[in-house]
């Protein structure tokens, strides 16, 4: 590529940009598209714009983004968010300090150095580039020392704000925690691992006999996580026929408007997908099905109740600092019985994966670790085969009924080119699902963990096959190949393979903000959809709802995506600064953006209390010291024979983490009792204890009907009668 | 060494423990011997002995030591001392099951292959030995089989008694701690890292108004750690002060007897260890010096308390469970500031440890380990440099009044020979002392802790220097040189010089067991420093108890030394199986004379309820694992092509090692909260709290005459005048 075509692909991606942002400036400012753009301020009951739309500047969102606050971002979007902010402020925060020294300092050093050998950074093909980067210094050069600072300078940078960040984060937490609103989950621990009940006692009386004798005074109730599979079957299918039923009756309310007074009843078929089969009366059919299914669930969740209790239980604490003590506490002699862990809030609860077994837990966690890296470093490999089966000709062998098609000649151009790739592109698309599934898989007892978990595994594969394996070129098993056979030099290696990368990695990082952004600000794709559904599929409010449902930020994909760009960015940094400014764009574009999806669009599907950052913290850090390994590398690739002066760099970050870990990481593992005793003291009046206890009621088991007698056998009573008295 | 020689220096060992057997059962049936055999029952108020010295058997110890049960051990001496047992018990039951199978199925497969190379065990001196081991056996022989099942034999029985201690001794100590007996240590706990107390607050205040609100039913009383160097200096002059006057009365007292009835005030110079200056009557001038230090003290004790307090405190609370778990819970949202731990006994407590703050803390802790490593690789470099100066002849220079000495030829030969090795001699001497003196300075709160700290670094200077370094030759750093030039047959090298040092080994168990225990049970020399003090030194009787004080079973020294024959024996176990007999006598002979040493003889210094146990546990495990290391590289010595089946052995062994430190260590570390329940709820009465704050008070501060209010500057009020209530 050369500069020009850089240039155009540039300039291309910047239109997009612009045409994007014009387009949802005309869209948004449209009451019939609120649902799309403003569903987070809907769902609050709050106006979806302020000041009505007339006079509305179709810019004036981004000055309500910029002038918006972190407690705005907190009392929309909560805690989990403000700290994804948090990320973005400490990043640009580090680009643009980086930056404002190096950009000055290091391009007239490379531009004005002629003498010596031409490195290329860009292939012999983007010489403008070429004079811009390190790679144009002469080999043992003294302008080196001017790179050699800039390597201090940026790790300086990166670990000051590293600093300053996680003190905000943990203070972010602090005030969460403190605020004495009542949270359920700050009142209850989730038990694993409880040993068999004792002869002639049931497992409730067990577990409340247990927790009343540590915790005499404020042990509040005790519930038994039970198998909900069968009953969450019969709840799902009651649901949906619920749902169906309404649907029914709207269409046929609304047939009734028109010419018949009386309208027609709405049928359906009862076979396979309303295909086939008998046809009966849609609202009949679902009524009585209705009825069959309550009298089913109703006694399914006695039976749930009674006879599928596991060996876990979430127990409950009549106060915070009891609770929170209880979480961290060692409650028995033997670890793998009576371990406990604090309680997520009650719809992140993972119910099947309580009852896994303690050393089950620690087995299937390293069969994941296994499976994970195999799946980082072997991926090219099932899908080089597949690629390989999955020809055209196989295709037409296989699915005959495709044979028209394929005879069209453009198409067939098309899919020839495309086929090879498939394999790659849904593998990509379904790795962040697969992931997810496999930390569900390791009997982590919540979403969020889990989520987090996830993140943590994509991130690996992002930074190892993206960034290491394009710049080494090919697969990281290819890449480690290659490092095997010159063991001593992997750094070496690495930092050598840099410069020639640098062009296709600044093409990513601008391609990704201006188009990604663009898309993400227009939502054009949840805008179609939204329409076309309403159009052709909803009928009633609910379906409607569903249809807009505008879903959360997206955690768990999006913090290792833009940790790509930081790693790249960050190794890019002193060798090619040019790249800082891009780095910048993305993360100025993404902050604006998305502090304006945040306030207006996105609804968190759970809240952490920032328990994210530790991960987010330690993948910078490991970003910074890819970084630092890689520039000792590359100064050893110019012969500099101070860069053994480097070697204090990555020293000092591991320090840094090691001192971040031990100062600010407990925190975010447990609650500190301080913080709890503060709520507890804030609190007016005694916390409503039994709404707190049905808040983890999962839907599929409460009911109205039930009374409570028949709860009592899976939730404890022994101390029930007592809170009432 | 050949066999008769061997032979000879075995039979002269055992004669040697014959004669201290008989000395034994002669000394210790005298009546005046009883303080050196009998300490720990006459301390205790027991008889000497059971029934009597005329009617009872010379040997009748074996029996009395033999029929005692572990709860005896207990009673006598404490769960750290049975759980030392429980270590004996365990490596001779691995001993006796290893040898049952090994040696009647390994020695007839060595003795009956005469085919093949010859190798030797005992570099060509010791054909008997050679023999008998593996060496014995021709390359690629079939026979090696047998030899490879015995390694998996020798590690599953390893692996199971291990299991079986590690639960025994978790049952110990749930037992221990689950009794209702009021140990003060299970009321507190220990604060360091507070904060600066806020502006118009006394630290006091701070540390009772922080702990009185998130424990505010169970907080009773805290006390400020105070800078106690200059009262702990005068109270010890104090004391030494009171000791010479008492001595001095009883001289008195003893020359009124004689023929002066007045009998003569005994004198004494003021000067340099009482040599010099002013002679004066003794009697007159300490009462003068005890009067004039206790109000020197008064007042440094006041000021103590009063302006020398630090960051740390003892907090102190009326219930076991809130005890327990304030102990393990994360109090501050910053971990560097309120860190808790659990209180150790009063008198474990080092003091000027508690103010070292969270991050020298860890920073002690690593230069520790710094200079610890280098200790042990590189010991023999400063060791060669003074041998090489401290020859005789610069011995004269520096010091020409030992000229003389030196004229005389025998002794001249004897300091020639010895000379060399004197300073390694002192050194080794010295180590364990210098291992504590460094694991004190890392920062560590308690004595036993210190202890065990120090332990483990012997056990590895120990395991490195004299196994490996002798094994290979030389010290360990010589034998790193070694193994860098052939950096992959690590395990191969450590096994091809195994056989060679077999004989040595075997004369080194051997001699530890006969003489080392013989020594151990006939007190030789604690008798005869008994008895030369009682006859020229002691006087009064304190003096005279100070004299029999029989010290403790040593457990930071024995523990490395018994882990290294464990170490030696289970690496020739399969190689040279005629070593598990005498590392089986030793175990057994120890399990004897220590059984009756500590029913009898030793007083332990501290409890901690077997938190010794985790380390031995890790040290058996790892030697198991060095062991299974060098049988692969010795198979692999042998050409035996199936010796990549025991590479499952060492994972077998981490794995197990993984489970135990999840299932058991945590119990170690904190106290179960279900035990301390239980051992509250046992509680007949409240406990005396006061009674329980008074322990952890330390001598130099505790004064009757000092009233109350005095205390309050460092000792809490706030809820002392609530628990008068």
């Amino acid at each position: 590529m050369d500069f020009s075509s850089f240039l155009t692909s540039l300039g291309t991606s910047f239109v997009i940009f612009l045409v994007l942002m014009i387009v949802f400036a005309w869209l948004s400012s449209r009451p019939g598209n609120n649902v799309v753009y403003y569903p987070n301020r809907i769902i609050k009951k709050l106006e979806p714009l302020e000041g009505g739309y007339k006079t509305r500047n179709p810019f004036s969102w981004i000055k309500e983004a910029v002038y918006s606050s972190e407690q705005d971002v907190i009392d929309m979007s909560g805690v989990d968010t403000a700290v994804y902010f948090v990320f973005l402020n400490t990043v640009l925060g580090i680009l643009v300090l980086s930056g404002v020294i190096l950009l000055p300092a290091l391009l007239p050093l490379s531009v004005t150095d002629n003498g010596g050998k031409k490195q290329t950074t860009s292939e012999g093909t983007f010489n403008e580039l070429d004079k811009l980067s390190m790679a144009n210094i002469t080999a043992k050069s003294s302008r080196l020392w001017g790179f050699f600072i800039a390597c201090y300078w940026v790790s300086i940078v990166t670990l000051a704000l590293l600093w300053r960040a996680y003190k905000h984060v943990s203070w972010l937490r602090y005030e969460a925690f403190k605020s004495p609103d009542v949270k359920p989950e700050q009142f209850a621990i989730v038990v694993r691992d409880i040993p068999p009940a004792p002869q002639g006692k049931t497992r409730k009386e067990q577990v409340d006999t247990y927790f009343k004798a540590i915790y005499p005074e404020a042990f509040y109730r005790s519930m038994i996580v039970t198998d909900n599979k069968v009953v969450n079957k019969i709840w799902e299918k009651l649901e949906g026929y619920k749902k169906k039923l309404v649907r029914a009756e709207v269409i046929y309310e609304g047939s009734k408007t028109t010419a018949k007074p009386d309208g027609t009843r709405p049928t359906n078929k009862t076979g396979f997908l309303g295909l086939i089969g008998k046809k009966v009366d849609s609202i009949d059919y679902y009524n009585a099905k209705i009825n069959e299914l309550v009298t089913k669930l109703e006694s399914e969740q006695k039976v749930t109740l009674r006879e599928k209790q596991q060996d876990a239980a979430l127990v409950f604490f009549s106060n915070r600092v009891v609770a929170a003590s209880a979480a961290q506490n060692l409650h028995a002699q033997m670890v793998d019985t009576w371990s406990v862990c604090d309680a997520p809030e009650p719809h992140q609860l993972i119910w099947p994966n309580l009852k896994i077994k303690f050393f089950q837990r620690q087995l299937r966690q390293f069969l994941v670790y296994v499976i994970v890296a195999l799946t980082i470093f072997f991926y090219m490999i099932p899908i080089t085969l597949i690629s390989a089966l999955t020809t055209l000709d196989n295709l037409v062998k296989l699915l005959p009924f495709i044979k028209s098609i394929v005879k069209i000649k453009a198409l067939r151009t098309v899919l020839e080119a495309y086929l090879p790739q498939l394999a790659l592109i849904i593998f990509l698309a379904l790795l962040p699902k697969l992931l997810l599934f496999l930390s569900k898989f390791e009997g982590i007892p919540t979403e969020s963990h889990a989520v987090r978990a996830a993140s943590g595994k994509y991130f690996y594969f992002n930074v190892l096959n993206v960034f290491v394996g394009v710049t080494i070129g090919g697969t990281l098993f290819q890449s480690f190949k290659k490092i095997e056979k010159n063991p001593n030099g992997t750094a070496a290696l690495l930092a050598a393979s840099l410069p020639g990368n640098a062009t296709f990695f600044l093409t990513y990082v601008a391609l990704k903000f201006f188009v990604g952004y663009g898309l993400e600000l227009s939502r054009l794709v949840p805008l179609i959809i939204y329409h076309l559904k309403r159009k052709y599929l909803c009928k009633t409010e609910a379906e409607l709802r569903d249809a807009w449902a505008p879903g959360d930020l997206g955690y768990g994909t999006r913090v290792p995506g833009d940790m790509l760009i930081v790693t790249i960015v960050l190794c890019y940094s002193v060798i090619a600064p040019v790249i800082i400014p891009f780095g910048a764009l993305y993360f100025g574009f993404g902050w604006l953006v998305l502090r304006n999806q945040v306030l207006k669009v996105y609804v968190p599907s759970y809240e952490t209390y920032g328990r994210m950052w530790p991960h987010i913290h330690n993948r910078i850090l490991a970003s910074l010291i890819l970084y630092q390994i890689t520039m000792f590398g590359y100064f050893g690739v110019q012969k500099f024979y101070y860069a053994p002066l480097l070697i204090p760099l990555p020293i000092l970050s591991l320090v840094f983490g090691f001192v971040c870990g031990k100062k600010f990481y407990p925190a975010f593992q447990h609650q500190a009792l301080e913080v709890a005793a503060v709520a507890d003291r804030e609190l007016k009046e005694a916390p409503n204890m039994e709404l707190i206890f049905r808040s983890f009621i999962p839907p599929s088991l409460s009911s109205e009907k039930i009374d409570d007698d028949q709860f009592e056998d899976a939730l404890s009573q022994v101390s029930r009668s007592t809170s009432f008295v």
